[in-house]
């Protein structure tokens, strides 16, 4: 948004209540953003709807960004179901894949580019403990976008893939990973999850979404004559995912 | 068959015919192999239903092989369907998860060890143009291969995955290979399926079923004080994926 | 130097009219550089005493660019003489290690951070065909950095390895192309160095020292709670080095 | 030695004690077994004077293990000198280098082929802290492999990296390791570094050398048709290098 860009939000829910504060944000720093709620993006009608309708309301796409992770818990290898199996890869690939076949479909018709990022994770370049499903649906995100990377390029869109080797500020990253280490203090009251961001904040230990998108925009702001596919983002304090 | 073990083919289809030849084949060769027809491995009830049939009037699976592909032929990116794609996964991906969970858990709760092996492909470590189904598909199984490596291992299980990274002597990989290369070639007809590979097999330079099967065995027999996860097989003329 | 750095030009040449032109042009731009000619990356003493000068004539360092290449033309493994072998390791692991070593030394002892970017290479990721000495050096030198990425991050040194993935506008790679290209091309007069980059230039279907810059730029300016260790840079119109 | 080979034994000593009980091992079992004391792989002389006697006075060589190691102990990136970066690099890659084209040069010459295998390092996969001298040269010594294998294949000649990626039952690997641990125990001479190897070695959580040697056998079995490059070994109770 600070870019000049309309950056339009979507997101399952249709509760718009979740989405404004986002919007009033970015509006509030002098940017553009609409929200889109009720979209489903493991499911076909609801991407084409989606991608329909940004472009008739909003304008053109130039850039996406599939965010969608896969990250369902830890479970043993026995425990996950085909059902929850499944689950991770609606998310982790599928998702992926029906955004970017209808959004790179339309900017190869208009000819004039566009830069499609997936956010990737860990779990995309090697199968942990207890990740059987979300590594393998990250894992196949990733070498889709490879694939992708090879056959859009020439068409002029460029396909990048972003690995996330860290927390994020978001209760979805941090906040599980905060619930996690304080799960069996028993002071765990002594620090809030509020708190426990604010710290790693004022260090600069975690990722903060600002700093990704700063990334994001500079992937974006390539110049056709050095695109990058594949870059990994983590915090100064942290190894990195091949570190022991 | 070579080692003692007496070998369980498995197939969708239901014509015995189509895996008699190959049995007969074995006994004829003094080992022991018994069809099992009508299975598909992308259906959960059909899987618990053979390894139960197996275990029942075989005996234990000490051993079990993946070797279901997701080559679907190479397709642009956006001529691929949201069914292909999934159809994709279906064989890749969630048919070995059904398999080497209800193998696993059989091996696990007997307590003496078992070997699971995913036949891998060269799309498990790339995506290259054409292949985003298929790549998608196969890194997302290597990636479960490794968790499931890191996860059953202390329970005795040795999971391992073999990228077998050219062609094999068989309809499905050199049968497509010899229709590619000679599509264009008026005198296609002087040089059949069956010459192709007899010339081939002549010079060692295509992989055979026997040299996969001993590599297979050597992992099987493997201590458990030195596990392989992953070995690569080609031919001695070829070059390795990662090579220009 | 669009950024405001004084950019110190390291050459291994003492003859000044080597570097003169580009500082020229850097200087017309608006910007700072100044020529240190005469020193040999491969050799400690010139390394410390390079880094000293520039330090006491220029200012402490904030970021460091490694760009020394070991490319030393294609080899039949057989024909690479001792003496070769070990100066492709002198030019892309040695050196490397030197000049890291010496300038993250002075940045952990001021305590305010720094850069530090290794110019990577193709081969740095695969041993290919008359590349055997090529390839040690740089894989050498990309597994160095990872070492320094883990070691020194914490201490606020932030360490980048960038795998350019192509040719760029220079008589080392370009021109190498260039000259390969039309080797046996009897009509080779018809199309000159100048003029084949010209036109790849206007397809940007090169690599631009500029783009190279920009992305250089954006690791510097990354905020330490989201840095990147690698990024990979080639043209749209080129696969990536996995790629078939 | 166990199938039919008569192995060479190589030290840089020049002490006959050294080697001497190994020697007297494979023979009591039945084997053969030469021992070739001081020779420095990493001294181009010294290796081309030890192929030309083992050639002379045993036979033609037909598998060839390099096993020096580069492991110089962990090290902070700034302790490193560079006197020690290149004694890594000498054992680590020089010396392959060197043992490799001499013995594959008279193998092609032969013409009826050969095994060259390299045992390879977790540092040759992921440059870890305290390790930059280890990984630049254990990963450059894997990139060289796969040069190696591209190019001598097609002769005839095959090249493979095996990847120990755990603790041996040797003085070198369990030893340090044992020590490590135990360091600042007080209660140290309670378990022996015998006691500690021999608890190990019967809950097979240790690999060793007769593990590694049934897999560099199998290697040096597999018919050209299906030739592995690279494989990993570790124990069932470990996990991978790229698992957390």
């Amino acid at each position: 948004a600070a870019g000049g860009l309309t950056v339009c939000l979507v997101r399952r829910s249709v509760d718009p209540n979740e989405l404004q504060p986002l919007v009033d944000e970015i509006v509030a720093n002098g940017g553009k953003a609409v929200p889109f709620g009720g979209f489903d993006a493991t499911k076909e009608d609801d991407v084409k709807k989606l991608v329909e309708r940004v472009e008739n309301e909003v304008g053109p796409i130039s850039c996406c960004v599939y965010n969608i992770g896969a990250q369902v818990g830890n479970r043993p290898f026995l425990k996950i179901s085909a059902r929850l199996f499944e689950l991770c890869w609606r998310m982790g690939s599928m998702g992926a894949f029906l955004v970017a076949k209808e959004v790179s479909k339309r900017m190869i018709d208009r000819g004039d580019g566009g830069t499609i990022i997936f956010t990737g994770a860990t779990a995309g370049f090697r199968g942990n403990s207890g990740q059987a499903g979300h590594a393998m649906a990250m894992a196949g995100r990733r070498a889709m976008a490879q694939s992708m990377f090879h056959e859009l390029g020439p068409k002029g869109i460029h396909v990048a893939h972003v690995l996330i080797d860290a927390m994020i500020v978001s209760p979805d990253t941090a906040g599980k990973f905060w619930d996690k280490l304080f799960k069996d203090d028993s002071s765990r009251s002594s620090i809030s999850y509020k708190d426990f961001v604010a710290k790693r904040t004022a260090t600069e230990s975690i990722v903060l979404p600002s700093g990704i998108a700063e990334s994001y925009w500079h992937l974006y702001q390539q110049p056709r004559s050095s695109w990058t596919f594949e870059m990994d983002l983590r915090p100064w304090t942290d190894k990195a995912w091949f570190h022991a």
